[in-house]
């Protein structure tokens, strides 16, 4: 419970000062200035008072108990602060000071040393390297943080890792006349990890949704369980910063981590729920849609214009964001004709001219929001020099209290005239400077109602020989070498993933043996740790017919790669097929990713891939084949569509496989040839690694 | 020359009124306001004065001589008034009354007939149904049109076919406390077209950008012709509105075309130079950027940040936009490692922490637009309450003030120092709300110079056979039908694109001449009107070796069209290459767009096509090659490149095959196979539509 951090019934300062620029100063005048609701104790030796609050040489000498310190002393007086803290019976320190894992390995020590020390005590850090935490909550209202945007209160809560995404966050919010609930800015996460703040949101009742920015996940498995848990019931919208190389070098740079976890956070965002967004005012202005209104329950938007041009934006930024276009029933159209000037246009958007008015305005809005195949409404409207405004605003209000599904409006306007969105935002509607901010706003809350009502299962069981793969996977665990193909396919084949048959060759006398096994035609390769680009390097000959050819292709192949030392395997020759790629990759923190691609030019060129975490359940399997732009394919543009179901099942049963032996590090069925309903597909070329 | 329009020596306005809601009022109401420079003169038989100017019954009761007349009497009434100006020798009427094209035939009729009226006078309509015309030009100052933005001088000029975009437009730059030069929202454009006014624009030395919005061209080659000749000295930003099926309807019912013509505007903005937006704010920003800034001369970004997360997405959008991060020279390292804290991060983004002051930001700033390698620099600053902010702004815009590099700023505040954005602004840097619109306005700004500096050349001289395809050409034109194979591979052969030998076959006694002419191995093909997809409906037989297969495929293939009495043809087979389609389409009012794509599934399914307008020169046929996705395919990805200066070839033959006949109104090469150098492609089928 994070209660004596969020809702603390006393703060101490250390590090408190009378110098207005020093952290210690600053949080205690936004503490005060915000009107915390329980008393503020300045801890500084020197001075006996600080911005009018009585200070003390140490926690110790405080009358009160103390839930929440802000600690702002440097780091090498750390220890002694903390032991203070700890004896006190403190719950919660936010540590400011930086000094820490950001400096390399005498801060990283410094840092074990401080959680170790507080926890002795039964105490925990936030922070280090850190801005705090604020609580808009007006039974509470903390603001425990140095920064400077003003606090009112609010119901999305903020998880910032990077203290001044935290700042635009709240700033934008603020701007938009909304407050926030809760903010934090985590810092370096050496003890209080960001999971915990999460599920603390999911549970607080004055939160009706979230939005974060990361860095860098640094426990990815337990946030995947925290959102899973919350989405459900509330929405999370959130940036994963660094998603460019450069980008993940600059994250590096700043956090101390080098890892591009754009892909696993894709990944988390999907399987878990989470809206994703890349640009920051982007998922602002859908938060702030958020704060007042529903996310809808479908896709179908219904818009009013006063003006042509903005109308056409709207639209073709709603139709590329996932949405369409409401049709109206019999009854709207007759009511909108009735209601409408003559030179109005009924279709959508509803074109109610530049000289309508309130009772036009009003009109189409009650009539959109009344229509059975209307989900959500989009109001434009331009401040025309002809109409009263006033009046106007007033009656699309009106239409909009009386209705629960979701409403933004566009108010195209100057400073003259912004009492009208002020007046409007006070009955709770979302305002947007433009169209197509507008538009993309439902369309983002619509992406959490997709996201939501997907189908939710369990990983099915399958019917695989776990033991068999396991005595395979075992003999090579810490070798950090790749499988010789035969102990590959072989791991595949035990976990039902249908393969050629295959036999290996221990020089000529194997051969008869081998081809009685596998049949011709047959494929003869080369497998030897040595030879990475099997085909390139003429280590694959395909389609032998009989006896003599293969000893032929064998004695070529022996003569080709003397200088190796390598092995061979005989494989049966599969008819060429429609082409997937599926392969796996350990993620550390989290388990297996597992890839989904149509294979060469699609995966190399294209970029066509999706990634999830492993293992699958079916409708994420189904997700995967669906979501990649090439599925088309595999559904049969031309000519007969590939054995889905199969698709599906050697999807589940790979990520299984990743899943179950995190030895596995690196694994990839490339290609698999797939083909219409009746034959089994066949993962013809395979390469796994083991840690 | 459309001075009397936008630089008028004196206005009348007819229909004035003392209704403060009418168009007539509020249009003297802005002239006046705005203080145009002329006498304003308003025009209605019942009033003796309007806003305390003296008013006259008509035009010709007026002492002066009158450029511009504002014109807001309903349409039937226009006849008369337009007869007044003319005999008063007016040179321009704005028509702001509706009731024409977009009511319908009577409105087309009354439209037409006022042009006509007019042109006996020599005198030009602006309109009708439109907002009118602007210019802040000081020396004229006429804002001759009822709209609320507030004018003042600017020197971005603004063109929008709808008049609410076109109020965004002003407003936007309004809100970054810009101004803009001239103005125009051009309505039913019957007589003055967009391009004449484009044009005045161009030629405007107070005009250094132009931003556009267009629903639909009424002349897109003049358009073309334009906008090519401003490009090279001065930047078009431009919107097209409708891009989607759903939002190209939603300009239909607006405007009264129904003409999906977003393909040919993203082909006439790209031949042009213009760069081409979705989102309004987007253009906006980027048109605010280049009031103040030179287009970078690179896309090499260096980056100033004083918090990490900002630092970040600004990394990430500027990849994501085409730009690369600067790398510091020793000496620039150097200077940076002396002036800033300890704490601080050397690399890109330069992070001088959130106490970096006023030394620190302006050596960073300084340093990086000294920096040899540096093209652009993006200042992020939070305004962090540990610093002297004031100072800070100063010392950055002293640092700006002595570059001539191109730098936006990004100013994270609250209202409480928004003077501190006034002062930046007021000092010529542009200033964002977030890192990301910063990045991306650059990024944009960038997308001019790489436009601009394109090699230019004119379409190059082919030898080709025009006489013998216009044979074949004139036999269809006016009946609207495909050709027969043999013609259309004629007239293929006839532009000097290779195609495989082929004959027709009229009957049994054919066969042996036919593939005595086309050789073994042959394809015979059926070529009816009434087949359309030959391949599906068994009307293509492959790979036939001999004559005894081909009267046995010859008898088959009667049997199966006996029904459509169908002609045959015998084609030489052609070895499976890469495949490429190129297309071409009559575009009206344009001449003829070109098509390019790879073969079957990248068109089909991943859409991975580029349009460009014809006939082309060897840069765009390059342009067009390397544009698609799926390039790397052509370029060889595994194996061997195709020969690209062949399929250069091709597209430069067809698209001055399509070029030189307009009634080619549509032309498919799909597929045609493509083979390593040595070899030549061949189309080996086509469809060809002459009207």
């Amino acid at each position: 419970m994070l209660d004596g951090l969020f809702r603390p019934r006393a703060v101490a300062v250390i590090g408190a000062s009378n110098n207005p620029f020093s952290i210690g100063n600053i949080v205690i005048r936004n503490l005060a200035t915000y009107g915390f609701k329980g008393p503020i104790f300045p801890i500084n030796p020197k001075s006996p008072s600080i911005r009018s609050f009585k200070c003390y040489k140490s926690v110790l000498d405080v009358p009160d108990e103390i839930d929440l310190v802000n600690i702002s002393v440097k780091a090498t007086l750390i220890p002694k602060v903390i032991t203070e803290c700890g004896e006190k019976g403190v719950k919660f320190c936010i540590v400011h000071s930086a000094g820490f894992k950001e400096v390399g390995e005498e801060g990283i020590r410094r840092e074990r040393e401080m959680v170790e020390l507080a926890h002795k005590y039964g105490m925990r850090i936030f922070g280090p390297n850190s801005q705090g935490i604020q609580n808009a909550d007006p039974d509470v209202s903390v603001y425990a943080n140095f920064t400077f945007v003003p606090m009112k209160p609010g119901n999305i809560s903020l998880i910032a890792q990077g203290g001044g995404m935290g700042e635009i966050l709240k700033l934008h919010l603020h701007n938009a006349g909304l407050g926030h609930r809760m903010y934090c800015s985590y810092g370096n996460e050496c003890d209080l990890t960001m999971p915990e703040i999460l599920e603390y949101y999911g549970k607080d009742e004055g939160t009706r949704g979230i939005m974060m920015q990361i860095e860098s996940f640094k426990d990815p498995a337990a946030f995947l369980r925290v959102a899973s848990e919350i989405t459900p019931h509330k929405p999370i919208l959130a940036i994963k910063a660094g998603r460019t190389r450069e980008g993940s070098v600059a994250v590096s740079s700043h956090t101390g981590t080098l890892v591009d976890q754009a892909a696993m956070a894709t990944a988390m965002f999907r399987k878990a729920g989470v809206v994703e967004f890349h640009d920051s005012l982007t998922m602002i202005r859908t938060g702030i849609a958020l704060s007042t209104q529903d996310p809808p329950s479908g896709n179908r938007i219904g818009c009013i214009t006063n003006t042509g041009g903005p109308g056409i934006q709207a639209v073709d930024e709603s139709i590329e964001n996932g949405l369409t276009l409401a049709k109206w029933s019999d009854a709207g159209r007759k009511r909108l004709k009735e209601t409408q000037y003559a030179e109005a246009s009924l279709g959508n958007p509803v074109d109610v001219v530049a000289t309508g008015g309130p009772d036009q305005y009003f009109a189409a809005t009650d009539t959109l929001l009344k229509e059975e195949g209307t989900d959500m409404v989009l109001v434009f409207f331009v401040t025309a020099p002809f109409v009263d405004l006033d009046a106007i605003a007033a009656k699309i209000s009106e239409a909009v209290a009386s209705s629960d599904k979701p409403v933004v409006m566009v108010v195209e306007t100057y400073e003259k005239h912004y009492d009208l969105i002020d007046k409007l935002r006070a009955g709770n509607v979302p305002v947007y400077e433009t169209a197509e901010d507008g538009a993309r706003s439902l369309a983002n809350l619509y992406k959490y109602t997709k996201l939501k009502n997907r189908p939710r299962e369990e990983p099915p069981a399958l019917e695989v020989d776990r033991a068999a793969a396991e005595t395979v996977v075992k003999r090579y665990e810490g070798k950090d070498v790749y499988l010789p193909q035969l102990d590959a396919f072989a791991i595949l084949a035990a976990y039902g993933i249908p393969v050629p048959k295959v036999a290996g060759i221990n020089g000529e006398g194997d051969l008869a043996a081998a081809a009685a096994k596998v049949g011709f035609p047959c494929v003869l390769k080369v497998d030897s740790a040595d030879v990475i680009h099997k085909s390139d390097e003429g280590g694959v000959i395909l389609d032998i017919g009989d006896e003599q050819a293969l000893a032929q292709a064998y004695g070529d192949m022996k003569d080709r790669f003397a200088g190796v030392n390598p092995t061979f395997i005989l494989m049966e020759l599969k008819p060429a097929g429609t082409e997937i790629i599926i392969g796996a990759t350990a993620s550390p923190g989290l388990g297996s990713l597992v890839m989904f691609g149509l294979g060469g030019i699609f995966v190399e060129v294209m970029k066509d891939v999706i990634v999830a975490v492993a293992p699958l359940s079916r409708p994420e399997a189904r997700e995967m084949m669906t979501g990649i732009k090439g599925y088309p394919v595999l559904e049969g543009v031309r000519g007969k569509a590939v054995d889905l179901a199969a698709v599906e099942d050697l999807l589940l049963r790979t990520s299984r496989l990743a899943a179950d032996f995190p030895s596995i590090v690196e694994m990839d069925l490339n290609p698999i040839f797939t083909y219409p309903e009746g034959m089994a597909p066949a993962a013809v070329d395979v390469r796994v690694k083991v840690r």
